[in-house]
């Protein structure tokens, strides 16, 4: 047998390669496909935290039975603002590649509609959903709950989740302007990165267990992480557990951690909600074009040297495109380790 | 003639000295009328910077020309999920509260809906459209831009707005919880007083015109705010410039400086969105009701010492309405000035 190399995969074939050693792990070909797609964009956008690193988490979600492998989503739609998706506790990629059709229709004819998936397993970034409905000329609004590793401001217990928001607005001829950020100050691979290397972490991340502030990693992780900007993204965070937990009917953060017996290397369990807004009937033939009007403000950001979010991703999704997606012999090696032992190649 | 004395005032009968001042100022009973009922809001809560500070502000925006006195709000509803409050030119309150009803009634028809407020001058804190929809058991967001004064999260230039954020949750029994912030750090005035304390304002709230970090307050006053949260925040600033701004058909930021002439002093002409959420219609029957699954996380919050928002300003508003509304003579004195002496009070 030969040692793999490295290589340069096109997206169709990192897709097909990811969907294989999805399905032969068990999951059915609808969970397998959309978990591929949402896993190969990552890589392709040079987004390595969401890329194939998370197809461990995968399987060891569905080897502790906390996921159902061949969840067929089930859809509602009715004449209100309201798409429904019951993931049927599969991942959520697959509900909501089976909702966002509906979603952008009763979007377009009411203005304004939201998709709430249920019972879903979580494992994605929120951009990739936010870009598909950009790509229908949408502007949208998408945020879930976690599992509680963050305490709110002024306490110093975790409860809250990372909690992570996420919004796009259509730029007709360019990627979209898009960003999608936790809610936490800081990551929490981001503070095992820092324990690994035995150095402490910037001041602000977290509070040890007693709720005191730390710069220890070891002292943060047994602790709590901290909401970004202070009360405001506390609040913020609070916002998303009450919209996209308790008013979908779906687990809140400490319901969810409670859901994976606290076993934070698996996928938690909770539902998402995602906002869709047509900006032809929000405008409304008033004066000014939307998207122009939007390009001179966003030309104003960059015009001043101020980055705008989601740009380096951008950038490296058409270097991808052209060049093909560039994998180290590791990265090779692990995925034929994961495509040989599936199950039994994570513990 | 007797000096005006301190004074303890119900509300109501401060709501209608400040409707009387308004009125006599030139001001239409219904504009007079809804400004009053927020100004008296503000009052009732503790929250002065909302309060009769306002009142100048309204007068000074008239003598401008820049706001109509007598604007009459005309609504639109149909059956979409967007209901429609031209505000004529005046100001955003008397227009929030004729799309109100429709806007409750539309969210529960769907589940969902939003209210668009274009061609309005804006003076208040959001916070008071918040909690009119609360009381009506709705979920709510609200946000509108401002003038430009903030420069993007690695920019140096001004060019959002402070773009508050605000959202409510209904809390049945209980006051709402809400939140009502500016996006960035530090509020305007808050720079102000530093600069006439001669004290240094702390690092991360401005830079200066040459896009510097500062902690002088002339240099700050000269050069820009900085978003709440780095990068985080300057992202949700843009966001509501192009759902509140572009997306509706009114002006941005730099677009409501230049129609103010640059006259910080006055109300920002600008439009407004507020999207409402019908919980009952959102939770669709699921297991566990959503107003109680929200008691479970809101009592895990403040039971570990971190602060719900909104709660020093409710507190106020208990003692007020037990008590009255305790205002000092200067400001018993100043109303009386604005009431004798009208637009010629103000410069």
């Amino acid at each position: 047998m030969t040692e793999p190399q490295a290589a340069t995969l096109s997206l169709a074939d990192l897709t097909a390669l990811v969907t294989d050693i999805l399905h032969r792990a068990g999951f059915a070909p609808n969970q397998a496909a959309a978990l591929a797609r949402t896993i190969a964009a990552g890589e392709r956008d040079a987004c390595k935290s969401h890329g194939i690193y998370r197809i461990e988490a995968c399987l060891r979600t569905l080897k502790e039975g906390k996921v159902a492998a061949d969840a067929v989503p089930t859809l509602t739609v009715d004449d209100s603002a309201i798409v429904r998706v019951d993931a049927m506790g599969g991942f959520a990629n697959a509900a909501f590649e089976a909702g966002a059709p509906a979603l952008a229709e009763r979007a377009r004819a009411l203005g304004l509609a939201a998709l709430v998936i249920n019972d879903c397993n979580h494992i994605s970034a929120l951009w990739p959903e936010i870009e598909t409905l950009t790509a229908e000329g949408l502007a949208a609004i998408a945020m879930c709950p976690s599992y509680a590793t963050v305490a709110p401001t002024g306490g110093s217990q975790p409860l809250l989740g990372t909690n992570p928001f996420a919004f796009g607005w259509p730029r007709p001829g360019k990627h979209p302007y898009v960003f999608d950020f936790a809610t936490s100050v800081a990551a929490r691979g981001e503070i095992e990165l820092h324990r690994r290397a035995g150095t402490p972490i910037p001041e602000g991340w977290a509070v040890d267990a007693q709720g005191h502030p730390t710069t220890d990693p070891e002292a943060a992780l047994a602790g709590a992480m901290l909401p970004f900007g202070g009360h405001k993204g506390s609040a913020v965070s609070t916002m998303i557990e009450l919209l996209a937990a308790a008013m979908i009917g779906d687990l809140t953060s400490p319901e969810a951690l409670a859901f994976l017996d606290m076993k934070t290397t698996i996928a938690p369990r909770h539902g998402e909600l995602i906002l869709a807004f047509c900006p032809e009937r929000f405008a409304a033939g008033r004066s000014g074009d939307p998207f122009a009007r939007a390009e001179t403000l966003l030309d104003a950001i960059a015009g001043q040297g101020a980055r705008l979010p989601s740009g380096r991703r951008h950038a490296a999704r058409e270097t991808a495109l052209k060049q093909g997606i560039r994998l180290t012999a590791a990265e090779m090696a692990q995925l034929d380790r994961l495509r040989r032992h599936g199950l039994d190649a994570v513990s």
